[in-house]
């Protein structure tokens, strides 16, 4: 023992630990239920399409996994990677002549949010930067800030469906960018890019030799008029490692299946296969059961439940389109999928409302209706509706939104 | 863009990702078992209790997780550090007169890698050090490599049951300290510490004011004779996190359910607790289905179980000495709980055998039966063998390893 010796406890958290907050919590945190309110809570703020109901994951792919849990057999430790079956069972979902992969291509993680943090944890040094998308989930800004990257936000233009602005993008590259993480269909936009937005950004990456993280966890959940392509089936050249899990295609966020696919036709992502391996040793991967069942979920949930949860969405989003966009002051820009809306904000036209955390605070105070404000997204003068709930919940919701907005503008 | 232009593509693994590698992986790569061989295969070296079919989960547990399956209602994202109701079964079977502890003091964590993962995180900054039992489980090492920390090793003396030598561990404390782990029961000792000797432990960490991350895994499993303290029971001074799961005495690795519990009469931990609280956040919590069902899991498994578990595992120890004591060369330590036995090999006695990784590829080359060597737990000239195969096959691999050695020896 050095001569130093502690003569009492003083016991920190690590920089690491303190730099690891939520900014959602954070700002969701200011904005307190009325214990006394009358009104029945309407939260349009979770991206968690089960808690109402009326979305469900498909019994038959339920049922696989009861049947795996009566075998007794899958309670082992799997590769800390996923089994070869689990693997594989991604691997033939995904593949596709112009992006062939195979099981040797994925790694199952602890959800989505575990292969975003092995992708930015293989990427990145302290020091790097990374680009991300401005309106943006936020756990991409937490992991950056976690590992000391530095999180440099590209624009996307509501105006253009979000499209990104790839004059602004490329301008923010330089030779400490490891990574662009593009998430296609977008949280919290609803965008979906065409095939020539996507493109066009793969343009960007392989003329700065960058690669991409493709968050593709809203992949398929796309409306009536668009398609979904998964980025590396659009590139040669760019090596793209592509996110994505049961959460919200399969509508089970809980159970915590994730996966990475390396697409990378060059060998230019040697050295990062190794590291993605090394990584995926320390903590290990997902629920043994369900990698047993993952073959079946995958290949045999029947194709009328892909449907019905598209339908609903994009019954849901009309209903609110319609709604919202009635309201003054407000300004809903058309999703085109996945699971939420952006609306815009005209705070001129409010005579006490001065920004969109406030408008969320008075919201929730005054109609016990929760939306997180954009803020949260790094987006200001916006708020962002999850529009999973029921009908007559969303209804009631927007019915609510309407009287207080007529109650603050000017 | 900066004028440093990318030419090429050049894209690295980060250093975290390089050190990230799994030390036994490394070792046991090196051990290729011959396609050859005529012998059937015998692995003594995963400490997976389920792979030989001799140890399940209790049926009732099992059914517990398929009642919550039916119920469609638990699919949805559980807060990051585990439901109430989750925290809460684990608060109730730990709680103690003299450690006591509520749900608010316990967080689910995706496994018990993923406990130690977030201890370590929450408790060390790069260039800081832990110390660390040797010989002892690969993950520690691994994880303080990752966080740029640097691992003391504090001895294990096998001739007093791999107690640890106090005088050596208290010299290993520096100013650059932020924790000392201990392992009790221990892999891949097994060995089980009396209440005095974690007394001793616990009084040099509240000497220099160290907190204490204890890895409790393989509570409870101790065989007659023995009782298995919680660090926590024994001090109301040292903060300690403890870290378990249904890994070990639930018989379900594969499930990856952990949890980590804070210890702390004295408000020493609570920005660690906030720093928790963070990390959770990041890559959030278990299967949701698993949380629902852990009450029942862990409340109204039948005592039956557990007995038969330590029964089985304690006459699988008794066959394992009484075998590999009277094998020449080879000198047993006889293990009081867990799953392991450490075995030391004299290596003067044998002929043309240089090191317990010698020992270990010759072993598997010639009788298809893999130990690992010492080596993967930084204690050379020893193997450890994992005592939870059948009965049949623990005697053909101790009649093969006779033979073996009989061979060999000088």
């Amino acid at each position: 023992m050095s001569s130093q010796q502690r003569t009492s406890w003083n016991v920190q958290s690590s920089t690491m630990a303190q730099s690891a907050h939520n900014p959602i919590r954070q700002i969701v945190d200011k904005l307190k239920l009325d214990p006394q309110a009358t009104k029945s809570f309407i939260s349009l703020s979770v991206g968690d399409p089960t808690i109402f109901g009326n979305f469900n994951i498909d019994s038959s792919a339920n049922d696989a996994v009861i049947r795996q849990l009566q075998t007794f057999k899958h309670n082992g430790y799997p590769p800390a990677h996923g089994t070869v079956d689990a693997r594989n069972a991604v691997a033939t979902m995904v593949t596709c002549p112009e992006a062939p992969v195979t099981a040797d291509d994925v790694l199952l993680t602890n959800g989505c949010s575990g292969a975003l943090d092995i992708c930015f944890n293989v990427l990145g040094n302290p020091g790097n930067n990374i680009l991300l998308p401005r309106p943006g989930f936020s756990l991409y800004g937490s992991l950056a800030t976690i590992r000391g990257m530095e999180s440099k936000y590209y624009d996307l233009l509501p105006e253009e469906n979000w499209q990104i602005d790839l004059k602004h993008m490329e301008s923010l590259i330089d030779e400490k960018t490891c990574a662009i993480l593009v998430n296609n269909p977008s949280n919290p936009c609803g965008s979906v890019y065409s095939k020539e937005h996507l493109q066009a950004i793969l343009a960007v990456a392989a003329k700065h030799h960058v690669p991409i993280i493709a968050d593709e966890i809203y992949c398929d959940l796309v409306f009536k008029g668009n398609t979904f392509y998964s980025m590396a089936s659009l590139t040669t050249e760019v090596p793209i490692l592509s996110v994505g899990g049961l959460a919200k295609k399969w509508l089970v966020p809980g159970w915590r299946v994730g996966w990475i696919v390396v697409h990378d036709r060059h060998h230019i992502l040697d050295a990062v296969r190794e590291g993605l391996l090394n990584l995926s040793q320390v903590v290990l991967g997902p629920n043994s059961v369900i990698q047993a069942a993952l073959q079946d979920i995958l290949h045999h949930t029947p194709e009328t439940f892909y449907q019905e949860t598209i339908e609903q969405l994009e019954k849901n989003t009309k209903l609110s389109m319609d709604a919202v966009s009635k309201i003054p002051g407000l300004k809903p820009v058309q999703p085109q999928g996945a699971m939420y809306m952006m609306v815009g904000i005209e705070l001129e036209k409010f005579k006490d409302i001065g920004s969109d955390v406030e408008f969320s605070q008075k919201l929730l105070a005054e109609e016990s209706v929760l939306c997180l404000p954009g803020e949260c997204f790094t987006y200001p003068n916006f708020i962002r509706i999850v529009i999973t709930p029921t009908v007559d919940r969303l209804e009631e919701a927007y019915k609510r939104m309407a009287e207080f907005c007529d109650r603050h503008t000017k």
